[in-house]
């Protein structure tokens, strides 16, 4: 018999009214509250049948297409685990392997790789205004794949992150904050400093940034964004964050230190970005294959960058938070001062002192990505993960 | 209960008197017309049965080998679909990666990857002479290695491409063309042309073509082969259609002109390939190492090839076809003039008006694979796929 | 009912006393006797199930991570086979497609890839005095991310090969012999030749050696060294050597030529491998990246190695053994003469008169580390392994 914490979540979950089934998750920002609670709830029942052994195989066959357009470790092994944990099978796409070099175009490969296929999971995070728009051409071929017969199932699309959202961290990183302070409800009126901090390196996506403005203001939290001038994030996304925070009561405010940010803040998350106008330069330079302009750029950047190494959240500035002890985020890998450069964008006892939070807070993430396939895969998700509660199957012979 | 539509097809399968069991599939014209009936009926079994939810997995656990000698899309995700629909576990050889580089003779290796392997699934297609031969030889060593006791069980080859035929490809046409017209017994007195066509590439394998006139006069159909001077195909594969097509009362005839081919055609099948006596150069080339060489041929071939960029298949052409709408088949991806390439294979509006039924002709792949999985691996698939039909074990869990 | 031959290894296996659960397994020669002889006896046991056809599918659903930092063939399908037979499914670390890049720790990235990880096997074999110590660190990691609440399990470690020991290689060979001479007992006083050969390569590892001199010194094995000068081994292998040899009554000689070592030998293993001052050179050199120093130390030691050239097992030298008929062994690929290279380790016919038992020699090695990752994951694996007997439930469907 599974747990009595396993019941009350389901019962939750089957409350919600939810439009998930059938849809792609894209981005936090155009999806309903009750989508996004269900996919906490989800996420959170999936998580306490692992624990207590309870298989959560729904497929005894399928495949998951992991399509990384971009380097991954954590969230290539997350949706590796998601995908194994409801017993599918991932079979990555490496476009330098097939024929997409033959001028193949998106519709038709997107339905190549989906005959048996359930879920594509893509990270596109490299080209500003790209990703996203990738993502949504994928989804209407497979929808059409489905419609007209050449598919047996539509499979849904899930961002791994794209230029525009990081739907899987950021939604790993809620439910990291609901478990933190305790529910949901609790995060109302919470500061969440979200700020740019300082790395040698240039070129990181704005996509966390974006996330967590657009996702945090809706559950009431205050969120402060601190940058240096320039390093401005999408306007969509600064739009979207002021209207969440109008609508659930919280606040988006836009600051110029990381210091004021932390000022009595709740959470912290200092992290770097590059600024949303090299990002566009970026993109023009990388496909037009332009190397010099590339290098011209990335000097360019990193000089830029060093004068704000002064943006490092240290132990001085996480005095400053309230009462001293701020709960740190970071979607890792940090940039550590002394451990992974020289100057970065957290000082190593900070750091440390966090370390295994933030390793705990990445650990959600094959669960949320988990919920988010089982979500877009079955309408009554609630029945069904009350269903594997019930049949109490082991997911692993005990000794 | 499973649908009325399966039991008929195991009891026809069940009838044929096959020689499929502890073989590779290799080539279709070493085949007999039952094997290949077989084929064609056990992968339209697996179709309903996934259709209907019900479970294929034959093997709880075991692995497939994936052999990629040249870059793929459709074939590795159908070969994927295909082991994961029976439940075997895909584990790619990238000869890149192992130690093969080191001297390894191909037996050693055959038998190294096969401990625990059911099935290994190879694509060989650019050294003219070489693919076929190079999969026979894998497939004499791990039959070596189970009659020597070094292996617990002999894995079939199957091939996924080689210099001489496609048979997962022209088996998967096959199977579209008993569906487009009702049954096998349809296809007899139908006009097909296969023929060359121009793409701004060089070096497309011969094997596409030798399959579909080998596989397709074997059904009674009447095949007109068409291609400008020059790009022969393998003189085997010649002789193979012309004396299947007068053992079958079909016919295969020889044209000059892809308008000739297509007069009054019930099917077209448009594709570019290299001449052979250019991939025989260039097999040399490669194996030397003669990069120069190689830059050079292609140019030549490059500037022969748009002699004939006239050879495309366009409204006019599909017009003089059989009440001007014959069926459009393709291997896919095809060059669509101003799509993939300024001119190519086909007319953006021929190919637009076909493109989802290229599609469906494609998704037949995974479920003949599957089928030549099954009947290498079993010698009773009949009886087998009629017990998974009464079991009807959910193939996932619904909600 | 599965055979009468089970039970009693299951009975064997259940009366030791074994400290391998929750361990990793890096280092025959820190393990138990008993540790060892429960490793041959798990293997022989599941290589009987399988055998049998029953299912040895301990996980429905769980990651085997993959880390191969060299190249890798027989191993790669080793891990990958033993993982499926578990019911593990294996995602392989691609250093290169990962964040690892930026500047992460061991430690992170050791936790990220673990949250539904089993067990993690790793080959770092180039770098001498690092591999072990890489294995140890990311063993450690692990340790403390389940201590701490970051993992649901602790995954165990494998060692795939490292700078020391090549354990899942000499336990499949250690297994061999024990068919080989019918038992365990029977290697008691048997004369095993640990031979250098001639190869055309430099660079190979000193694993295999080092890996066979400390594991058949524990059984009483009679064990000669043989190399040319200056091809020593790592001090601390020849210490455990001579203790291990001194404890169980074998011994361990060190000779100066490959006749001398052979002279009445049981068993005979000529395999090359660098000199333990030029791997040290090597190491410093590639982690410098110092590729001009490299390529003259790969002249010098190419021309050195050349003087040795007249170290090939050879008929003459195999005709001097115990009755002229010791077993050969080697861990494959062998550099064979005029096969693999002008001049090798073996002569061709040598090798092909022991070709088959050198494959049957690695067939042992999935069945090694399915019995590796059993018992460093479960406590009991003996009433495990005996439910799995009489449970009796096929590993595939017959027909």
């Amino acid at each position: 018999m599974t747990s009595d914490t396993i019941q009350p979540l389901v019962n939750q979950l089957g409350k919600l009214d939810t439009q998930l089934f059938e849809t792609d998750f894209l981005k936090t920002w155009t999806r309903s509250g009750a989508d996004l609670e269900a996919v906490l709830l989800a996420a959170e029942t999936i998580e306490k049948l692992y624990a207590e052994n309870v298989s959560t195989r729904v497929f005894d066959t399928g495949l998951a297409v992991a399509n990384f357009r971009d380097n991954s470790t954590r969230t290539r092994y997350s949706f590796a685990s998601a995908a194994n944990l409801l017993g599918l099978t991932v079979q990555e796409l490496d476009e330098s392997k097939s024929q997409i070099a033959h001028g193949e175009t998106v519709r038709e490969t997107a339905n190549m790789i989906s005959f048996l296929t359930q879920v594509i999971g893509i990270r596109d995070d490299i080209f500003l205004g790209q990703g996203h728009k990738y993502m949504v051409d994928v989804g209407q071929a497979v929808t059409e794949g489905f419609r007209e017969g050449v598919l047996p199932q539509q499979p849904s699309i899930i961002n791994l992150q794209c230029d525009l959202d990081h739907p899987t961290q950021s939604m790993a990183d809620l439910l990291h904050l609901k478990q933190h302070f305790g529910s949901l409800e609790a995060l109302r009126g919470k500061k969440i400093a979200m700020t740019w901090a300082y790395s040698p390196s240039y070129g990181k996506p704005l996509s966390v940034p974006q996330a967590i403005i657009t996702l945090m203001t809706r559950f009431g939290a205050r969120v402060s964004l601190a940058h240096p001038a320039g390093y401005n994030l999408v306007p969509e996304t600064l739009d979207c964050a002021a209207n969440f925070a109008a609508e659930s009561g919280g606040a988006f405010e836009h600051v110029e230190s990381m210091e004021e940010a932390f000022c009595d803040a709740d959470v912290v998350y200092p992290k770097s970005w590059a600024p949303m106008h090299v990002m566009e330069q970026r993109t023009q330079l990388l496909q037009t294959g332009d190397s010099q302009g590339l290098k011209t750029l990335e000097q360019e950047c990193l000089a830029n960058n060093k004068k704000f190494v002064h943006w490092e959240c240290d132990k001085q500035k996480m005095a400053a938070t309230k009462n001293g002890s701020a709960l740190y985020m970071h979607c890792l890998p940090a940039d550590i001062t002394g451990v992974s450069c020289e100057e970065g964008e957290v000082s190593a006892d900070v750091f440390e002192h966090y370390r295994l939070q933030t390793y705990r807070e990445a650990g959600h993430k094959p669960f949320i990505i988990a919920a988010m396939i089982l979500l877009t895969k079955r309408n009554n998700a609630a029945d069904l993960l009350g269903r594997l509660a019930s049949a109490n199957k082991p997911r692993h012979m005990t000794a």
